[in-house]
């Protein structure tokens, strides 16, 4: 990685509003061109997955695509990003995530800012948050270890699964999330849950991290599928 | 493959539970959105096949990902994996399979299990069982044979056709049979109709088993789709 | 190629069998579950375009996977298959079309065949028909030219493409034609109007065999899409 | 790229007209088949998405596959294509695309021109329009700078999700919205629209280039998403 630290940062900016503005504009499409909330959910889905594909592959070899702060500071726990320069893409990923929510609201004409009114809390949606986050970094780690140049579709794919089967259809990004709170549509998330939201992301994260090190350490194997001894 | 039995049962465990926690919840979730079922099969559809890929190709370099009894019983006749490992498998795709339900139920804030009372029986879906399981173990073996490295991507999509082309919208697959009799939800079954389903199972993956042995062992080709002679 | 005439013949058989299956069931499942008709469609699209990946991956290294009389006539006139083996693959995608009707019904508990009652007829559908398999056969042939590995997923992506931009919905095979003359379900085809979808699909195989002879004849040039001189 | 303009400018003629067809047909198709818009928009989002996936991989080879006079303006202001190619190219996207339309209409027997009666004006979409194009163009250079082989998907996937992620439902293609002026279907944009739009695109494409220019050029990395310094 030789990118110097100001074009990583503006990647890790625009890869974060762009995915924003994909979350959060395809949920105010769907949102109004049907009453269905399941097409919703899908119109809000396979745009996020397929942009997830397109950012990952085009920027990740600048900055290694984070647009995520969980997963930042994964890699700072893991020391593959320093301190410093994980504070910046942590920074980057919040300022990017509110710009993308502005993008979204200024295409549709709406009001550049609003604060959500979308209840998301409980219990049940803290798990979820814990299991998407966990299952993103998972993916991400093990991918690493066996097939990094298939994450651009393996993050895709996951998120696309994990929109429908977590009960909070899987924010499992800090900086998404306080982005989705300054929008009221669709996608939104009140702003007073926000923070419960954000505790059981990085829980999720470091659990993956967690088992990442034991599980993924020992085996040199090679990538086929076989079962053989 | 060089993974200890331990990792690789904690690989084989991790992939069930999670694929079984995407079917059980996106058909929950899908079914609370929609009043259309097959738009819910879709939103049920999506996420297997996408979450399919994503688990073979992050699990199977450890341990194999078959996540499926009827997979690690072919794997046993074919002595690619030993009797005491193959037992343990099935162990763990069973064990993970029912605390995937439990996991789905916890987030939807559902009683933790419950007996299915959907009705799946009668000829015509344990027909349908047996070619999807059928189908399934044959893409395995064909791809193992041809392009180990495109596994991932055959079951991920050979399954979303499968929740189509089949009148059970094939689960191929003993243990997440089990562990669907214990939801009773958008994908559950009902306890006493999953014997036969096993049984079905079974029988489509033994008949892949031997098509494969006439059919995969002769020829000497180059990837190529060319028909020249 | 060096699979014997055998098993070439039962590899197009079960490919043309599964596909016809997956074509007619998900169209019943996707018109029993739904009165949406543009969801039916695309409950019949996905597993389509699905199975098509998987089915020429792991059955094209055997017999090149054409599954469609109109793609064996075009190699036969490439004399890239001769004239005995291409009649007998012919005659196995017609008589194993039908066998995947009779598959799907007996899923579905109905008669096992039916003449269908649904006309497709007139100069707009046999243009359609005309354009898909021009589209079909011309991918075949310049996948084949530039990027061989890459004919499974260009196949099934057509596939998908076509069953939206054709006002018949792209049959673009002749056994596939007369194995849903034979069910009277979602996607059916009258007897009567076989002829004319089956002399339409021929004429746009051969424009492309016309056109690609021309076309991808003289440029020598890597992958890239560079457009550099 | 050795292929004599003659045959490149079939290939770029011979791709929008497919890529035209298919983006006002799949409207058609949905728009008689559902009042749904939403479904509407996916039946309309998939074939297209499918569709550049297989153009850009057959058709790239020869042409480099444009299909757009905006993608070609850039090429050309890198000089990688000759100011004589380049406005060949751009006539053949603008007369290819016309036909598209014809084709389209063709097939379902309706008039083969019509002036389109859809406004679609206003900043919001002007915006949506730039971003649009400026993300199709980046994604696109960013492509050719890191993994070529890959563009055929990244731009298939950047559309699939730029139908959603703009108020526009993304055009991001002077040829394109020239021809679907001349259809007043679903894809439809009224004639006196078409400058502001192109305007807006062009615009897109110069940032993108811009951008591209600096951010893209200092790095030397291998594809792996490693966030190591």
């Amino acid at each position: 990685m030789t990118a110097d630290l100001s074009r990583r940062l503006v990647a890790e900016a625009l890869g974060t509003a762009m995915l924003v503005t994909t979350v959060v504009e395809s949920g105010i499409m769907a949102d109004r061109l049907t009453d269905d909330v399941a097409l919703s959910l899908l119109g809000n889905t396979l745009p996020t997955g397929a942009i997830l594909v397109v950012l990952i592959t085009i920027l990740g070899p600048i900055s290694g695509a984070h647009f995520n702060p969980a997963v930042t500071m994964v890699f700072a726990l893991r020391r593959e990003i320093d301190r410093k320069a994980a504070l910046a893409y942590i920074a980057a990923h919040i300022l990017a995530g509110i710009a993308g929510t502005l993008v979204a609201h200024a295409m549709f004409g709406l009001p550049l800012v609003e604060l959500s009114a979308t209840v998301r809390s409980g219990p049940g949606q803290w798990f979820a948050e814990m299991v998407a986050a966990f299952g993103l970094v998972f993916t991400i780690l093990a991918g690493l270890r066996f097939r990094s140049d298939a994450i651009p579709w393996l993050v895709g794919l996951y998120i696309t699964a994990a929109y429908w089967f977590t009960a909070s259809t899987s924010f499992a990004n800090p900086a998404v999330a306080i982005a989705r709170a300054l929008s009221n549509t669709f996608a939104g998330i009140r702003p007073i849950d926000v923070p419960a939201f954000i505790a059981a992301e990085l829980a999720g994260a470091l659990l993956a991290l967690a088992l990442a090190g034991w599980l993924l350490v020992e085996p040199k194997t090679d990538p086929n599928m076989e079962a053989a001894e």
